[in-house]
């Protein structure tokens, strides 16, 4: 274990489009989406703990999210955790948590990481993110992990690198933002495209530089509380400056400005785990293609589902295909697979009849 | 109020179509079905104390159910329920109950009336009852209502009667067991066809002579017991005696013999709530024909459905129609309305699976 490494857990997000099992009150990164035992934010921080010590693992997470954070983390210490107290995307948090790390080890290495996707293999991930570290150890750079894209996914980001590049570690081209469908088979079909998964690579000290050179007022404004960071008058600060931070991602922020922005292209397995469909396709399945999380099952008739219900329950379908079969709690959603983008939306309907 | 007048109410069944909800340790009659406030069991019993002394209703069933029939029936005594220490039909445990009512009142009239069923009217529940009580009073008569039949239900067993007869209460022509689709069609054009609903109106008298003349050995079995009925030693006859009784109807046993069967048209509205279909149909209904019991619900797309949950549980359901859509405990039921009938054999799967 390097002392030098660390990473940023991005736990803060809501996770929507999984509702009912996602909700405000208890997000995606905290459930045990695939019923493997480990919620979302667990396997993260196991994964991340293969190479990173773990009190150098910062979790950046909203206020409501603490008591969850700590039963699911027990060995992290409450000073790993970093509360936003108002939402304001990728950019401040990442910015105050880089703040606090240099304060602790001006040479540190960070890797940000989502707290909800899924990574297949896990040794080529450590494999990757070491790579990546060694590059931005000798290198001034802001790296990426692309993801190999399978299909024309319009949802995500694309990172573009040249073609002729044979490095191992690619210079990027270009960011270029969620494609519609012909723009992403023309990704597809280039070659020198990748998902952009949200996962950055970079010592404190490139990190920073970029944010003096692209986005001097934000910094201005997190420098400010450098004396009284990692100490009891940090939180005062934060709740009085955070609220002020622009609401920015990362992305744009530092990454589509900076010239020194590389990519490694992973070579692990990896699914957003963004809608039941994702999860589907990332689920084992049985001869119909019928995916089941925590049920005892008796299907007839049924083909290509994704059911999931807390516990043991038992689910009979007969007659059902293509179809997203989900008790949680309170709710029951019988929905067609393909109108998963409206779950989401489902919320608000469900508040006007509650 | 008049003393003279008992009731025996049937409690024993399991109701094993209307699984998961029905079961054999929780059957149909101590549930609400249809989401009013009352189990079917107190439904009925209130329904016959408008014109039976409470004290005058006996409760027939399993002992394994005692406990619930004194939860859901508080004001009942001990004594008031008999318990059937072997399943042996309904005419050794009437024959029973009827005995001891002659030990107590042997001027009883007594109705013999399932816990399980639906009545609309109430009011002409107990006006049809009341005529039923005036003609056993004054004739030797073993009565029943007929059901007016709404379709050529294949389920049921029919009361023929004489076309020609004008008078409100019918002389039966004959019983007929449930008939084919074609007969059964043949029955409804006729006219002179009623739905057996399983409700008798007798005297202790009347129905005592008929066992006589149709079941000497039965009625001479359960004789012996006369003595110590209504008395600490009863139980133990019962224990003793009731497993050797015949296991037989009371249609079999002594109606289709005998001579003086007489029927009254009921004009309540009935349902057997024998399955999710038929309970479906007794509901009430959106527009787009879906059934609710208990759940909130937001349906698009969907028609024509069942759909029923524990406590006001949240459903929706997107593109779905003639499904029964059940919810219970650790059970979720989503299966086509017109394979209701193999819901009891899926109980047996579901065994094998748990």
């Amino acid at each position: 274990m390097k002392s030098n490494y660390y990473a940023i857990v991005m736990a803060g997000g809501v996770g929507s489009r999984f509702w009912p099992v996602s909700t405000v009150e208890f997000p995606k990164q905290f459930h045990d989406m695939l019923g493997c035992g480990q919620t979302l934010l667990q396997k993260t921080f196991s994964r991340l703990e293969q190479l990173i010590p773990a009190e150098n693992i910062l979790i950046l997470t909203n206020e409501r999210y603490n008591d969850l954070v700590m039963q699911q983390l027990p060995m992290v210490q409450l000073d790993q955790i970093l509360l936003e107290p108002a939402m304001r995307n990728t950019a401040p948090c990442i910015l105050y948590a880089t703040l606090k790390i240099q304060k602790m080890n001006p040479d540190a290495l960070v890797v940000v990481a989502p707290s909800d996707h899924w990574i297949e293999n896990e040794n080529l991930f450590i494999e990757d993110l070491q790579t990546a570290f060694d590059f931005c150890q000798n290198e001034n750079a802001l790296m990426t992990l692309g993801i190999q894209p399978t299909y024309p996914n319009t949802g995500f980001g694309y990172i573009e690198y040249d073609k002729q590049d044979t490095l191992q570690v690619k210079k990027v081209k270009q960011f270029r933002e969620k494609p519609d469908y012909e723009t992403a088979k023309l990704f597809l079909k280039s070659g020198n495209f990748l998902w952009n998964g949200g996962i950055f690579i970079w010592s404190v000290q490139s990190v920073l530089e970029a944010f003096e050179n692209f986005q001097p007022q934000l910094l201005a404004l997190f420098s400010e509380g450098i004396p009284v960071f990692n100490t009891a008058q940090e939180n005062d600060f934060i709740a009085q400056n955070y609220p002020l931070a622009a609401n920015i991602s990362v992305d744009y922020a530092v990454m589509e400005f900076a010239s020194n922005v590389y990519v490694l292209p992973a070579r692990f397995d990896w699914n957003d785990l963004g809608t039941w469909g994702s999860l589907h396709e990332k689920l084992p399945k049985d001869l119909q293609e019928n995916a089941v999380v925590n049920s005892k099952v008796i299907l007839e008739n049924a083909t290509n589902n994704i059911i999931r219900t807390d516990a043991k329950k038992m689910v009979i379908v007969d007659g059902i295909s293509d179809y997203i079969i989900v008790d949680h709690e309170d709710v029951l959603l019988i929905y067609p697979k393909n109108k998963e983008q409206e779950i989401k939306s489902l919320m608000e309907k469900v508040k006007k009849v509650e």
